[in-house]
C-alpha cells in the first residue's frame, strides 16, 4: 500500500464486519481492527489510512465512530494526522513480552468483557501496553529504513490471566512435556565437564562434537555430510537470513510455495524484493508452475518444505520429489529444503528428504531442534555443499559470530544420550492423539463446507472455510470466547480476502482442542447465519432504493 | 581487487619479505602467504593471482619456486587455473574449529619445525584441514554472491599442541578466571525454577527480568531507559548488523573510525557499500575531519568506540564526548556508540557515556557481556529510543526470532546475585596488573624507534613499529618462535603497508607476557638490521648496474 492509493487503504476493511450487537462499541473494534493490520504486517509506517468520511460511509457507521477510533490510535502514538496530507501510520504496536499477534488481540477484547473501562482509550492502551511516543529532535521516523514486515512472530500467552485461552494459533511443542529435569542435568554435565571452554568464544561453524553429532543423525536418513559441510545456526530462521544474504542479491528473484511459513516471506519477500510464488495444492508445490517460473524468470533459490508443509500439512510424494530435483538441476537454481517437521511423523511411509535423493549437489537442508526439541534455545542447521558452507560461515560470522556455545553443548550433551530420541517418541504419539482427536471434533461440530486434510505429520491443520467468509471475522469472535488460531494471511504474501486458517494440535490438551473445535463450529455456523441474512437485507436495500 | 589489476594483485606480495634462510622453503613461505591473505580477507573468491613470472621477478626467486607454491595452493582446492585467463581464487580455507587467524599460521609454521613433512602439500593441508572442492553440476561459484569479507574472526587456540604459543592476538577474557562452578549453579538455579518456559520460544525482545536487569544497571552509569528501549541481542556483532539493517539502506553512506573494531568494517564496509573514514588520534576520532564529512557526505551513522578504543585503546574526552553530540545534533546523524569496554576502566576518570550524555535522542548504545564476562554466550544489547528498538526488534525477529533464552536467563541469574560483579573486579585488577607487566616488558625489550601509549582501560596496547617494518613481516617471524599478536591491517578498511599492530594483554599469564614480549622485541631488532642490511645491497646492486 503507498501513499495515495485510498481505495486499496479503505480495502483493508473489506474483512472487518462490525458486530453491532457486540458489547463491544464500534470505534474499539475499528481501532482493534487497525491494530491487528500493524501487527499482521498489513499496515507499515508511513501508511496512509482511508478518510474518516470514506471509511465511515464503507462501514456504515457514523463519522464520529471513526474519528474516535483514530483519536484512540493516535492517543496511542500508533497514527499521526499531517495537514493537508491525511493520517498516517507513524509508530508500530510496542513488542513487549506478552505482545503477540493473536494474544494482543485477545487480551484487548477478553479484559473488556471483564469489566467496562472508563474509556475506550485504556482498553486499546491495555492491549499494545505502548504509551505515545516521546518527541525526539532526532526525527526518527525520517531516518529509520521502511519495515520489511511486521512481527508476525506468534509468541507466547504466558501470563495466567490467559491461561484459559485455548490456542490453535502456535506451531510450538507442547511445554509441559518438556524433560526439563533431564535437560538441567545434562547442562550441569556439560558444565562441569568443560565449562571453561563454553564460556570462552567459539568457531562460527559450532560446536565441534554437535557437528559431529549432526552429520550421524543425518546419515540415518541417507544425508551424507561431513562436519565441514554443516554450519549450526540459531534456528531455521537465521538459515533462511543467512543463503538470503549468500544468494540472493540486489534485484535478484526467488520462488517460493505458497502458502508457507511466515518467517520464510519475512526472509525471502520483504518490500522491494522480487518472488514468484508457486502454489501449493494437496500434491505439495505445482511443479508446472514451478518449470514456468524457472524457465523465464530465471529465480536465484527454490524453498519449499515437501515434507508436512506449513501450513497446510501435505507432503509432497517420492515422484514429485524426483522431478523437483530433475528441474533444479536442468535450470542450475538450488533448492532450500526445510525439513524441520520430518520428525513428527505419524503414519505412512517415510519418505527421504530431497537432500537424501540430491546426485547433485543441488539441495541445501535446513532443521532445527525448535519443533521436535526446545525452541527457546534457537539451535538449528544448514547441510549444503561444502563451498556454500563456507559462504554462509562468513555470513554467520558477520551475523553473529557464532551461535550460543551453552545452547549447543546442552542439546549435543542431551541428545547424545539418547535422551531427545526418547522425547522424540513420546510428543510423536502424544501429537498423533492430538491431531486424531481434534479431526474427531471437527467432523463433528464444523458444518457443511468447512474443509480440511488429514496430515501425516507436522504440527497443524489446514482449513478451508466457505468463501463467504473470513478467517479474520471468525477470529474476532472467537477471540471473543477465548479460543485463538492463525488466519490464513499469514502465510501468504500478498493481503487477500482469506477464507483460510491453520489450527495447530500440539499445544492443547486434548479437553480443550474438543471444546476449542466445539466453540469454533459454533461461531462458523453462526456468522454464516449472519452473512446470509445481512446479504439478505443489503440486496433489499438495493432494491428500495431502486 | 578486481580482475585484471594485474599490478595490485601483485602488490599484495608487498609485505612479503622472503626469509632465505629460514628452514622453511621459499615456497612454503609463499604459499602461507597467500592463504594468510585468503584467511585475512585481503583475497577473496575470484580475485585474479599475479602470473608465475611476474611474482618471481619481484621476488627475486626461481619461477619453479612461485609455480610450486601455486601447485600446492591447487592441490588445496584454493586456487585454480584457467586456460588464457590466469589462476584465480576458487575457495577459502575451510573454516574448522581449530584453524584461525594467526592460528593457521602459526600450527603451519610450528608443525614444520617439528619435523619435515614429506611434502609442502601436507604442511599445507595440515594448516588448513581442507581437500579439494568436490565438483558440482551446479557450479556454485558462479550462484553465490560475492563473499563481503573474510574470515577475520580469530578464534581460539584449542588443541593442547598450541598450548605453548604465547597469544597476544585476541582481545578476549583469561578464560582460567571463569567462574564456572559459579555460573553452573545459576544455571542450575534457573532451569530448576522455570526451565519449561526457558525451553519455550520466548519473546523477540529478550527475557523480562534481563531487560529490566539491564535497565537498572544502565541507570546508574546515568543512563535512563525503560525494557521497551532495550533489545536483547546476540552480542556486540548482531547489534551492528541489525542497526545495518534499520539505519543503512543500499547506496547509503555512513561514517566510521579508522582503525576500528574488524567486525564493524564486515557489517558497514563490505564490498559496494560508502564508508567516510575518521583517523582516530590520541584524542579519539578526529572530530574535523568528521563535521567534514557529515556536511559534505551526509551518512547514516556514526559508529565509534569512544572509551578504551579498540583497538588503539585511546578515551576521548569529556570536551570531545560533548563537542561529538553537538555534531550529530546538528546534523541529524544518530551515532553509534559501542561501549563494550567501559567495564574494564583500570586508571583515571571514568567519562560518563555518549548514551549518558545525550539529551537529543541521537545515540544508540550497544553492549554486551562478551568482554566482562562469557563470550561464549553470545549475549549482548542495543539501548536506544523506542521507535529505533521497536525496528530492531523486527529486523531481530526476521534475523532468528530471539537471543537464546537459556543464556539470557543464565547470565542474568549469575549477575542478579552479584557474581558477575565480583567477577568483574577480579578481572579488573588482574586485566591492570597484565597491562603495567606488558608495558613494563616493553620499555625493557623494545628498540627505540617503536612506540606505544598506555591505555586507561580495555584490553590491549597499540604498537607502532618503524616505518621500514610491517607487522605482517614481524608476525611471520615471531609466530615461528611461538608468539602471535593481531597485524594493524585487520583493523583498517583498505590494504596499505601497516607498521602497526595490537597486542593484548589479557589472555597470556604474567610470565608469558614478559617471555613473548622479549622474543617479539629481539625480533624487531633483528629485522630492523636485516632490512638496514637489505636495502645497503639493494642500493650498491643498483650503483653496479649504473
Amino acid at each position: 500500500m503507498t501513499m495515495g492509493q485510498l481505495s486499496d487503504a479503505a480495502a483493508m476493511f473489506n474483512d472487518l464486519e462490525l458486530d453491532r450487537k457486540s458489547r463491544i462499541p464500534a470505534y474499539v473494534q475499528i481501532a482493534a481492527h487497525v491494530r491487528n493490520k500493524m501487527i499482521g504486517g498489513v499496515l507499515k509506517i508511513g501508511d496512509r489510512l482511508p478518510p474518516n468520511r470514506e471509511l465511515a460511509r464503507r462501514l456504515e457507521v457514523h463519522r464520529t465512530t471513526v474519528t474516535t477510533a483514530y483519536a484512540e490510535l493516535e492517543a496511542d502514538g500508533l497514527i499521526s494526522s499531517q495537514v493537508g496530507r491525511g493520517t498516517f501510520v507513524s509508530a508500530l504496536p510496542a513488542p513487549s513480552a506478552t505482545t503477540i499477534m493473536a494474544g494482543a488481540f485477545v487480551r484487548g477484547i477478553s479484559r473488556r468483557s471483564e469489566a467496562a473501562p472508563s474509556t475506550g482509550a485504556s482498553l486499546v492502551a491495555a492491549a499494545s501496553s505502548s504509551t505515545p511516543v516521546k518527541p525526539s529532535p532526532m526525527n526518527w521516523s525520517a531516518i529509520l529504513l521502511p519495515v520489511q514486515r511486521d512481527r508476525w512472530l506468534s509468541g507466547l500467552l504466558h501470563s495466567s490471566s490467559e491461561r484459559d485461552v485455548i490456542s490453535f494459533a502456535h506451531g510450538l511443542p507442547e511445554s509441559s512435556l518438556f524433560p526439563t529435569d533431564d535437560f538441567r542435568r545434562s547442562v550441569d554435565r556439560v558444565l562441569r565437564r568443560e565449562g571453561q571452554a563454553l564460556l570462552q568464544l567459539g568457531a562460527t561453524s559450532g560446536y565441534a562434537p554437535l557437528l559431529e553429532f549432526l552429520c550421524s543423525n543425518m546419515a540415518r536418513d541417507g544425508i551424507n555430510v561431513r562436519p565441514d559441510e554443516v554450519l549450526i545456526t540459531n534456528g531455521c530462521q537465521q538459515s533462511l537470513d543467512l543463503i538470503r544474504r549468500i544468494l540472493v542479491g540486489e534485484g535478484d528473484e526467488i520462488a517460493i510455495e505458497e502458502p508457507t511459513y511466515p518467517g520464510a516471506i519475512s526472509v525471502f519477500c520483504s518490500t522491494g524484493s522480487r518472488y514468484a510464488t508457486i502454489p501449493v495444492s494437496a500434491a505439495g508445490m505445482d511443479l508446472t508452475v514451478l518449470e514456468d517460473v524457472l524457465m523465464q524468470r530465471r529465480p536465484k533459490l527454490i524453498y519449499t518444505v515437501p515434507t508436512f508443509h506449513n501450513p497446510t500439512g501435505v507432503t509432497m510424494s517420492l515422484s514429485a520429489r524426483r522431478r523437483l530435483l530433475e528441474l533444479a538441476v536442468r535450470y542450475r537454481v538450488p533448492i532450500i529444503e526445510d525439513d524441520i517437521y520430518r520428525e513428527l511423523h505419524y503414519e505412512g511411509p517415510m519418505l527421504p528428504s530431497l537432500k537424501a535423493l540430491d546426485q547433485h549437489d543441488v539441495v541445501i537442508s535446513i532443521n532445527s531442534f525448535s519443533k521436535v526439541g526446545f525452541p527457546g534455545l534457537r539451535v538449528g542447521w544448514i547441510a549444503a555443499p561444502r563451498i556454500v558452507v563456507q559462504h554462509l560461515n562468513i555470513a554467520k560470522q558477520n551475523s553473529d559470530l557464532h551461535a550460543s556455545l551453552l545452547t549447543q553443548a546442552a542439546i549435543f550433551e542431551f541428545s547424545r544420550h539418547g535422551l531427545l530420541a526418547k522425547h522424540i517418541r513420546k510428543v510423536r504419539k502424544e501429537y498423533a492423539t492430538r491431531r486424531d482427536l481434534m479431526i474427531g471434533a471437527m467432523e463433528k461440530h464444523f458444518p457443511a463446507g468447512v474443509r480440511w486434510n488429514k496430515p501425516l505429520g507436522g504440527m497443524a491443520i489446514w482449513v478451508n472455510l466457505p468463501e463467504q467468509l473470513t478467517a479474520g471475522e471468525v477470529l474476532m469472535h472467537s477471540a471473543e470466547r477465548g479460543v485463538v488460531f492463525s488466519p490464513g494471511e499469514h502465510f501468504f504474501t500478498a493481503v487477500q480476502r482469506h477464507n483460510s486458517l491453520r489450527l495447530c494440535f500440539t499445544m492443547a490438551s486434548p479437553a480443550k482442542i474438543e471444546e476449542g473445535v466445539k466453540r469454533l463450529g459454533a461461531i462458523i455456523k453462526d456468522r454464516l447465519s449472519v452473512n446470509r441474512k445481512t446479504k439478505a437485507r443489503r440486496t433489499a436495500s438495493l432494491r428500495a432504493l431502486v
